[in-house]
């Protein structure tokens, strides 16, 4: 196995077996055969066709296609045909910076192939012997990736707070970390992917930060998400990355991008282009 | 003007007015139409149709395909259609960590739009108000982007000397670096783009690499490639690249990237998303 393989899972999709999700004339998601056939029971909502599923017309306005979209999965969920609910509200954009068209419970975005958007906080503690990243298992009770190795903090992005004081809120959550320590985290970049997943079609846009860690801070989870924490020499990370599936799929690819630019993955790896590439959205 | 303007530059081509230049089977290159019309005078070493541009089957050997391709190219730089001259010889692939179908001159790579690999070195300082970049100023008297703005160090990856060697003979020419501060370099990742330029069309990957250099450190131009050399501020780096073209194209990358690595730039830019996934491949 290699990174590549890894990278390849999140890029796993077949575009043929979805029909564009459409907003006011754009194309916001992807519905598979079975959701747009259980769409037909809202004919005042959407307008289906055999190419494409629309909102209707009619609902012009954030607020109230909100409203509707708000109905039709109460009543997805209540038929258990939307099992997945996460009791939060997404914004539904095309690119990140843009004003969202609607809102949408969380545990649908995916259903609906809709881009949502995420951080992952990489732990990172310098010792002696190389840098050191904390790494997290998850619960058993997690309804996605139970008991899969995760960053020490990743969460989704909602629409009703600053990425800045989202990463906060997740750092006293996931790792119980004081705010001005989180506070140090920095951006390093983003991950872009779109893959098939047990909860829906992931098309996520993945905000990468690293943060340096004193080295007596041990993380504490405080929301019942992480069963425990453990810290690894990069070189154990990497060679768990390349050679299993332990870690949950976007969290290998974070871990990936980690090694990439810290060197710890160089142009001596003959596949360097393409897992930079892949990193970034280009599918394999 | 913004980022994403300097960064469209780097993927500023036309795909119409080039065709598919193949060597066994696969393409490796792209030749616009003046390219192809002046090679129907080499009907031994090219067959030439109305779809693309190939390599005569008859070539099937690294050493017997170099030897004809040198033969022609000569002949194109004696007649003054191939103005570009390095003397240095390149390896022509179609992917990184490949083996080469041949080696060509390097000021016909993109003439006859074959990839080609380089290295770019962001040179570091770290100072109580933050983080401070060496900049270049290319010499007038460059065949390629005189009088730019360039990274401390950066330079094409020919065929013989590693990646790791070839960024120390770098290091040494172009910034009169020792040996062992040179070595301390960090792979960090790459940019990928495809562009025309006044040589021809840039395939290019451009692995970057970020060194810490110690605060009495003077860069020194050792092969005349450079002006001169100024230290700046991260913030005047950021400026300069958005609101002006002084740095050269590509190293107008390497600093958007620098700038997103390293935080100065995050999720707070509504760009970030598309600059990102701009910087590694995916054409704006």
């Amino acid at each position: 196995m290699s990174y590549l393989d890894r990278i390849a899972v999140c890029h796993g999709w077949e575009p043929s077996r979805y029909r564009p999700f459409m907003i006011s004339g754009s194309r916001y998601g992807w519905a598979d055969e079975a959701l747009a056939a259980r769409l037909r029971a809202f004919p005042g909502v959407f307008d289906i066709s055999d190419t494409d599923v629309a909102l209707s017309s009619s609902l012009n306005t954030p607020s109230n296609r909100s409203a509707a979209m708000a109905e039709v999965l109460a009543d997805l969920h209540d038929s258990g045909d939307l099992p997945y609910w996460r009791g939060e509200l997404y914004p539904v954009t095309r690119r990140w910076g843009e004003a969202p068209v609607m809102l949408m419970e969380r545990g649908a975005v995916p259903r609906f192939g809709v881009r949502a958007f995420g951080i992952h906080v990489n732990g990172l503690v310098r010792k002696d012997d190389g840098v050191h990243v904390w790494v997290g298992r998850r619960s058993m009770n997690k309804e996605v990736a139970p008991g899969k190795l995760d960053n020490i903090v990743a969460g989704g992005q909602p629409h009703d707070l600053s990425v800045r004081d989202n990463l906060i809120k997740e750092c006293g959550e996931e790792a119980g970390m004081p705010r001005d320590l989180a506070a140090r985290a920095k951006a390093a970049g983003a991950l872009l992917y779109v893959c098939e997943q047990p909860d829906g079609l992931r098309d996520d846009v993945a905000f990468c930060f690293d943060l340096w860690l004193p080295p007596d801070f041990r993380p504490r989870n405080t929301d019942g998400e992480v069963q425990g924490f453990e810290l690894w020499p990069l070189a154990r990370v990497a060679e768990t990355v390349r050679d299993s599936d332990a870690f949950k799929f976007n969290c290998a690819m974070v871990q990936i991008d980690l090694l990439i630019r810290h060197g710890f993955v160089g142009p001596d790896d003959p596949d360097y282009q393409d897992i930079i590439a892949n990193l970034h959205g280009t599918r394999p």
